[in-house]
């Protein structure tokens, strides 16, 4: 080909569709952002106008691909909620006033001559981790992102895992204690009832009122409501016992699980993301720890446990991910 | 084709090895055993006497199969312990003598001209009970086969989930109380340890010592030692009350761990299968009930929690099964 005559890129679009934002990018094929968009979600103004955004969304960022000399292969929204994906309808998204079973895969395509594709936010995510983060080397792993509640996903032999009903995956909703902490989810002792940053902040604030002494009290100004992860490993650099012990709990009951789902599903590597994980070790190593006293032998040694990469980025990357697996199937 | 020449029906040849006898079947492609040959294992010979066995088995089987004018498309061997699906090497058997690193794969294929397989002998029941079983109308479906531990195994898309390293599908190894009964592997508070044959009595024994009242001190005679999952089900059909809060703190348990798998996994089925089943609904009505009260509300209704069907056929009818999905992939 003459030199003035460049080669066409191809390039997916990933939209990650979050309470607050949208993010939307244009990725190419090595998950690397060529252009990066973040709209405000309007929520409450409901479903038709949250498309509508994200319609937009979409078109803006396949203009900016031919400007780039490039081609999009497909687009995939990560939604948050209970997607359906044999009728590729949003069952239910409680951080999303007025969205029960919206058909969104349907009401996404109109216009657009590439394909367009759902996944779950977490799932999502955890595919981008898979793809160019933590897990870029291996075929299977579960991703574990800490946040307010867990998220995170399992991929299997190189494919996000979804279940007979679309709903697997549920990495923080394995039991932990039979009879521990309420969980939002309606069951006693999950996972992530004990070590999101719900979990993390419901244990300290019980611990501060039975009496325990703590820098926390002081750093919140007696306002146990302000507790958060954050505070915490905060006080925990300053030494303070409590917090340490704190995060030293959390990242046991995280090793308690990761034990179980290596026993189950037995996967290359584990990857921990999320806001809680900015305590790195106070949290890691006690997680891993935990998880080489339990597990079993022959697997401590193969199964890498290890700090996700991709942070806030591994939604709309990962869904990116996803179109351009979708096209070399 | 002229009346008298009969069509050639291909046939597979599954093979159970087991510490006490070596079951084998010539199946054919609907499941039924045309052939059932059982042999004594003879275990303490040595992991060559026992392949020996087995070959000869297969062998005979293969003869038999000519005389029923058919063909043999593979073998499989169900093995207990560890084994390597990479290089298809036993890698360790607890209750075979010797069992440390033997290369099964190689030594049963020599002098046969159809292909033999190895598989994990809780995931071949599994895989049976997904073929012909309980499951023979689902896709995807987990397995608990709850005898002196608990087996079984994960049947993803139709196929038997092996993980990374081929041990995965270890389905009593999720954690249920964290700092509960010592599990065979080490862990404390395994499902194993808490519902599986060896859980049942270590439970009972534990109760009665403590002084709690029941027929099964008269039962077995005031022998503690002779408890067994079929004495406390014998004592609760007679009513006695420890005997049936044994076994409902069973199904319980056995709920709580089908609701961690359930909303990890999101299977069809969960099917509970093996000698501490018989116990019926003492132990899956609780088992059901506790799942139904703490499972993802949108999949109770869609998961059915049922009985295992092939009973101790699975293991070489799965076996017999996984060599004619090899067939048709």
């Amino acid at each position: 080909m003459p030199k003035s005559q460049k080669k066409i890129s191809s390039f997916a679009i990933g939209i990650d569709l979050g309470g607050q934002s949208i993010k939307g990018a244009l990725v190419d094929t090595k998950g690397k952002i060529i252009k990066d968009i973040v709209v405000p979600t309007e929520g409450s103004k409901g479903p038709k106008h949250v498309i509508r955004v994200m319609r937009n969304l979409v078109k803006d960022l396949s203009d900016i691909a031919i400007t780039k000399n490039g081609k999009v292969v497909g687009a995939c929204v990560a939604t948050p909620g209970l997607v359906d994906m044999k009728e590729w309808i949003v069952r239910i998204a409680p951080n999303l006033p007025g969205w029960v079973d919206v058909p969104l895969l349907k009401e996404m395509q109109k216009g657009f001559d590439f394909p367009l594709y759902l996944e779950n936010d977490a799932n999502a995510a955890a595919y981008g981790e898979f793809w160019i983060g933590a897990g870029k080397n291996v075929k299977t792993m579960i991703v574990l992102t800490l946040g307010t509640g867990i998220g995170g996903g399992l991929i299997l032999d190189g494919k996000v895992w979804h279940g007979a009903d679309g709903s697997g995956g549920e990495v923080g909703h394995i039991n932990l204690y039979p009879n521990g902490i309420p969980c939002g989810c309606g069951n006693p002792g999950c996972l992530e009832a004990h070590t999101s940053a719900i979990g993390i902040t419901k244990r300290t604030k019980m611990a501060i009122e039975a009496g325990e002494q703590s820098l926390i009290k002081k750093m919140v100004k007696g306002d146990l409501d302000k507790i958060s992860p954050k505070v915490v490993y905060q006080a925990a650099t300053k030494g303070d016992k409590l917090a340490k012990k704190i995060l030293e709990d959390t990242g046991r009951d995280i090793g308690v699980g990761i034990m179980s789902l290596v026993n189950l599903l037995n996967p290359e590597m584990v990857a921990l993301g999320g806001g809680v994980m900015e305590a790195g070790d106070y949290i890691l190593k006690p997680a891993k720890d935990e998880f080489r006293k339990r597990g079993f032998k022959w697997l401590i040694a193969r199964t890498k446990i290890v700090k996700a990469k991709l942070g806030n980025e591994a939604g709309r990357v990962g869904a990116a991910g996803i179109v351009f697996s979708m096209n070399t199937q």
